[in-house]
């Protein structure tokens, strides 16, 4: 593997092979060790389509840390908007000297077409691609739960999965990269994934999808899960089409102060209750209550530190390797690139 | 001190030692040295809510010559235009990885509030807070009057201070955050601070304030001060219900060909005459005539040098100290943190 | 020489010396060395007046490469904006640290004007002026004519220049500083230039020009020419009133599939055929056909490596040389600035 796409098509050795590199980044990344210098002299662009400062932040950063250099190439203003087609924006930052592109895209695909075109030798990183995937969120998801998971068990997660674990996405499932990454990473690792959504925010086919489906949020706390993540809602599809007005999206599927208390008795591995996973920016008020937001319960913070070694891990992976090398062997047996 | 928040609060010893500091400082700034590794695997977010190219690439400079890695987050088209809260943002940016978030927000009291709120661990630094305070802008202010004075005197700058200097403030202190730092730092270095402003332009509750009050420039240059810093004119405010006519603002406040006379004749410390302060960017013909804004005797250039000296020197003090150890001191007697 | 101006005042002598360093720093640029440390310490600032994301991200790089700090400045929502003058800008980023300044700007002569007014100490390197020059362009179109001139003759292309070399340049001339700099640089490495242009699209005072021009792009193409550089059509300014309609425009003036064929056959150093050089970014189906686009004749790609180096090399020879030791001579014999 070459580039980061999607979840769906990352094997569960794969998964883990990134998870358990992500854990000794962690290392770097909460300054026990400052700095590596994997990446000196090699060249990481953020290619974005759409504004997110915090995805673009995180692999900014992480970039860093490991020493390589970073440009941040906004398509708004540049000579995208002019008309260049993606291939010759690709290929101009790949000339200029480009070892990895992060792209976000609105396109659903956009990452996927990029890498499989032939167009270019750079690493593809998929940083969210329309409503299709964000595999860095969906993996740094899945670092949180398995830290929360062998916590809860007093084992060390390195080399172990997330078997057993039974866990909520609850929210816009339609709309949602964050949701599609997630259900395909999990369940590769193990977990048991439960929907919970208004029945207007599922996708067509979700019944051929490896999860339970809920339309009552209380019923599936009611299930016993371990961990609970919520989607932020985008305020400007409420009321819209397919959604619930404000009101009645709280108090059906918002993580109210009530669900809280659920969710605090619950059985999971956070010692005192369920853990609750959220993507930020989280919308307080909406889809979760202020007490929510600031419960211990909430890894909202550990998911972001998480993000930056998940990314540090993939950037690792995919470009400190022998490329080349890598490229010859059927099966990969050491670790230094992703099999 | 674990921040810098504002002069109000500054010691007379933290103050002489953020300068001390800076001296030491300008001799990388002017390139003896061309970069220190002090903050090496340390990382500063710029969190800008207004814009500030001057300021941000100040501190962006100051930084990098410490060897940090520097971030830029502009609040414009990013999750906080989204209705992310201030909280949110800064404990996602520390998880991140942020050491330092310096902070520049349209209200007052902005960056005060986030460092008090215990929210994050990260130093706090305030670039600047509606009308409130500007502290780095004051400091470098304070080292270009202290460098003039004493070089007029023959001695070396370091460990002195300003007392028995004489410094006009001029032009708009109601709407001045410059201002408002300057008469703190200033009066707690000992400097004797005079202010001249129409009367509209004044706050309620100046005569509290450790300053002599003029209305006319032409009286207060008669008074035979030392320096005069003038304040940018924010031109959409002229003739607002407040502030003079543009004709009538230039007659009586601003620096021009004829009081710029007057400053030369002055018996100032930069031997021919006064120094003359305005922290950029000039409106030349409005507050300062096109023939002072070019004078020798105008220390505009050498107050941006020392902008990024000083914020070399409040980013060294504040990040390189082992801070834990100094929280458990009550008084700090080694340079290396602010006490 | 301290500057980059324009390639009109460069002599034959200096254009070599900046190709020959590019071709060392082409080693580097393609990685086969990580990165270089000769400018670390120094810093460069990009001063862009008008968006150019490509050249901007490339002057980036060859700077990281060449391990100096790199701060972007855009004009936009800067102080700029709040009416501050050129010179007062520049002046503030030099008391910031800047080392060089590289300046895009709308104005024709601004940088000239800059260099020539003793504002400031900085080398200033014209990132393009109006419709007057990007040399850098030049300098990179130049070395992609020279390696290919070079490889069709089985020779290698250090120390040599472009005599024989037949040249056409073809499209919008009158609004292009792409052209303006090719003809001068082009002009005195020995090539022969033919320009090629609907009559309106000509400047006026092209007959004083060191070129042949062709009004039909097929009778140019008749000549025999190695190369054939394509000028980026503007769509806004066509139908305009000095502009061709698009049909018209792409029928007489673009290089057509019909076209590509005889560019296949031409006698160029290119092996198959001529080489097709393009500024970019290319639109497609206008200026130039998608099979010319992606033609192995079409350089393009070259062209964008190639600006990375030529960027180094200019960084490196106004950056790295002793300059005041520069100055004291009036001949330079030895490689480290530009004499």
């Amino acid at each position: 593997m070459r580039h980061l796409l999607s979840t769906a098509d990352l094997s569960h050795a794969d998964a883990l092979r990134i998870l358990d590199t992500a854990e000794e980044m962690a290392g770097v990344a909460t300054r026990e060790v400052k700095k590596l210098p994997t990446l000196r002299g090699r060249t990481v662009v953020n290619l974005f389509f759409e504004d997110s400062t915090r995805t673009r932040i995180s692999f900014e950063a992480a970039a860093k840390r490991l020493s390589a250099d970073v440009m941040n190439f906004s398509a708004k203003g540049s000579s995208v908007s002019k008309g260049e087609s993606l291939k010759d924006t690709v290929q101009t930052l790949e000339a200029i000297g480009a070892d990895a592109i992060v792209m976000r895209h609105w396109a659903s695909g956009a990452a996927a077409q990029l890498a499989e075109s032939g167009w270019t030798d750079c690493a593809v990183i998929n940083a969210g691609d329309g409503t299709h995937e964000h595999p860095t969120q969906a993996l740094l998801d899945a670092l949180t739960l398995r830290r929360g998971w062998a916590e809860g068990r007093g084992t060390e997660p390195r080399g172990t999965d997330l078997s057993g674990m039974r866990v909520l996405i609850v929210g816009d499932i339609l709309h949602s990269r964050v949701a599609r990454s997630g259900v395909w990473l999990l369940s590769t690792l193990g977990a048991e994934v439960g929907l919970v959504a208004p029945p207007t925010l599922l996708p067509v086919g979700v019944e051929q999808w490896p999860v339970t489906v809920h339309y009552s949020f209380d019923e599936a706390l009611a299930t016993g899960p371990h961990a609970v993540m919520m989607l932020r809602v985008q305020a400007e599809r409420m009321g819209g089409s397919f959604f619930p007005s404000p009101a009645e999206y709280i108090r059906r599927w918002g993580l109210t102060d009530g669900r809280l208390a659920v969710v605090q008795g619950l059985d999971g591995p956070a010692g005192a209750g369920g853990m609750i996973l959220h993507p930020g920016p989280m919308n307080r008020g909406v889809e979760i209550s202020a007490a929510a937001a600031d419960s211990p319960l909430n890894r909202v913070l550990d998911q972001v530190s998480h993000g930056v070694s998940v990314r540090m891990a993939v950037l690792h992976l995919l470009l400190s390797a022998d490329r080349s090398a890598a490229a010859e062997k059927t099966t990969m047996t050491i670790p230094g690139g992703i099999a």
